[in-house]
């Protein structure tokens, strides 16, 4: 049976969903995407509830086993990422509220899951994301895209790790595992979440 | 007849809550303190959630007219900015569910409001807080004195500004008004309020 993640890159503008299952045998097949915001301009209170319907929607329709979302770094973006740290914020409380757990990942460790680099550009992603779905091109916008490859990775993290995996809670922890019988792309995942994990963020 | 504001300094560990009573000639009285959090260490989700059980109940029990909420700036305390910026997104969505205006403060503009100096220090603030509101003592923890301090400041922000300053939105709008007839901490508020705002803070 496969297990059914939503993936969620965070953002008022453009808050990319997608859901993803991945099977025990690591092929991952897209359900559905989509992409909910609001216009800049927009007072901040619209703009919030308007991601918090659309999340709840997404949640109640697709019912995933886990929720992966973007963590948020306050190094970076400063002119944005405040709204987007909110959003996040709204998007747990979502989940939280359907006892969903939620598995936080940096973009440097979906890079490294999907491309095989933690350096990869968003159009490698893009194209890696649409050859393991098996789709003619990246799910469009951008943002839809990159909640794929979202996704992907805590799916496949669960894959590579066991069950366990998949219940990785938005505390950051992570099941121990062997490093055994890994593919390059979990080598190098692994290496950028030790990476970020380091990395006082929160 | 008053004019119900629920202040609120939002944070994982300590969220503080009030509710003050502004009646059109600046008397305020406070109707109740609260805090709502959960340890360090808590799982983020379940923090969240705890933020959000916490202001729902609120929010139903005391019904206030506005919300008047601290902005949260990033480039302060960047170990837990982003936790804070969570919590205030929950709180905001929590109101605009209710269809109740949020106000964002700085702290700069809260205390200018309450002692008339922007670079008052807590222990001031505390004391101004506790003389507005005719308590024998600061409402305890800092957290709920500093939730005190932020209704006041919306609740004569809409006083010297007249009913509509209290339907200011989240967006940061602020309605038009004369300077004259002010008072010293009115004055010193909307210096801080027009330097705060030439800040690209979001």
């Amino acid at each position: 049976m496969p297990l059914r993640v939503v993936g969620v890159d965070p953002g008022l503008t453009r808050c990319g969903l997608a859901v993803v299952d991945v099977e025990p045998n690591r092929r991952a097949t897209l359900i559905d995407v989509s992409v909910v915001g609001t216009p800049p301009g927009t007072p901040l209170d619209q703009r919030l509830l308007a991601i918090a319907d659309g999340i709840d929607a997404w949640l109640d329709e697709h019912k995933p086993d886990v929720v992966a979302l973007e963590r948020v770094f306050s190094q970076l973006n400063v002119s944005t990422v405040m709204g987007t740290a909110q959003a996040s914020g709204v998007v747990i409380v979502a989940a939280a509220r359907r006892n969903i757990p939620v598995a936080l990942h940096t973009p440097t460790e979906v890079k490294a899951a999907v491309t095989g680099s933690g350096g990869a550009n968003k159009d490698a992603v893009g194209k890696m994301v649409a050859k393991i779905l098996r789709l003619d091109a990246p799910p469009s916008p951008a943002d839809a895209a990159d909640a794929a490859a979202l996704a992907i990775t805590h799916g496949w993290r669960g894959a590579a790790f066991g069950a366990a995996g998949a219940a990785a809670s938005a505390s950051g922890s992570r099941p121990a595992g062997g490093s055994s019988g890994l593919t390059p792309a979990q080598r190098a995942w692994i290496a950028a979440e030790a990476k970020a994990r380091s990395v006082k963020a929160r």
